[in-house]
């Protein structure tokens, strides 16, 4: 997990962890207290990884916030919707109404196509919010999806 | 502080924390690392405070963050606007490009025309996201302001 979270951060195109975030920074975004996380196998071997919290304490604690990382040389194999499927049930399963991402970098064409076809909508702009290491300042969205209960 | 902070939130109608959040929760949520915070004071009573951090890490820390709370009692009588003037020129002051709240409650009329007349707009509306305790589920707004750099 830590090799994925630091080929991640390196590219600084995805996410805002600077790329020479510490590991213990690592450690704590996946293990902290109250964080579920689980790790996409293949024969074996970790290629990808996703966190489950609520997004918010007490009275916004119905909505679900989830984060995925694919390790660079398994994109676009389909671990991604693999585990936002996964991470969609898990959701549902322990109540929650909704899911919100809370920072998708705009110009993250394959995350936001993917998390487009699984029913998320964009709900907001963050104007200039991301730092990218190529492009500069580039928009940010909050992605989001109602959950309907398991039957 | 603690005493405005267990009235705000123990009326459920504006902030996401639980009526019995401890002690605790609410010495971090206002003096953990990195957090800077201010109180307003009137004839040497503490009537209101605000924080102001960094809304993301790393490649999203030019954006700010800050949140308010102004005692009951003082309430309407400008103290929320003159500690969110003193906010966006600290935020100026250090360097940052823009303010962003995550989650202002979109029945709180009084809050979301006091953000308006300080220069921010609703860039996102989530939906549903805050169980208030009178009206059920109703949606918070995303709202951002761009901050001009000092002169």
């Amino acid at each position: 997990m830590w090799e994925i979270f630091r080929a991640i951060v390196a590219a600084g195109d995805t996410y805002v962890f600077a790329p020479d975030t510490p590991r213990a920074d690592a450690h704590a975004y996946w293990f902290a207290p109250g964080v579920s996380s689980w790790v996409a196998e293949e024969d074996g071997r970790v290629v990808g990884m996703y966190k489950l919290v609520p997004n918010q304490p007490g009275l916004g604690s119905h909505v679900a916030n989830a984060s995925f990382m694919v390790a660079p040389a398994f994109s676009g194999r389909g671990a991604g919707r693999q585990m936002g499927l996964h991470c969609l049930d898990e959701a549902r399963r322990r109540g929650f109404r909704a899911m919100q991402f809370n920072f998708v970098v705009s110009t993250n064409a394959p995350a936001v196509a993917l998390w487009r076809s699984l029913g998320f909508t964009v709900v907001g702009t963050l104007p200039g919010a991301f730092r990218h290491a190529e492009l500069g300042y580039v928009d940010a969205y909050v992605m989001y999806r109602p959950l309907e209960p398991m039957s």
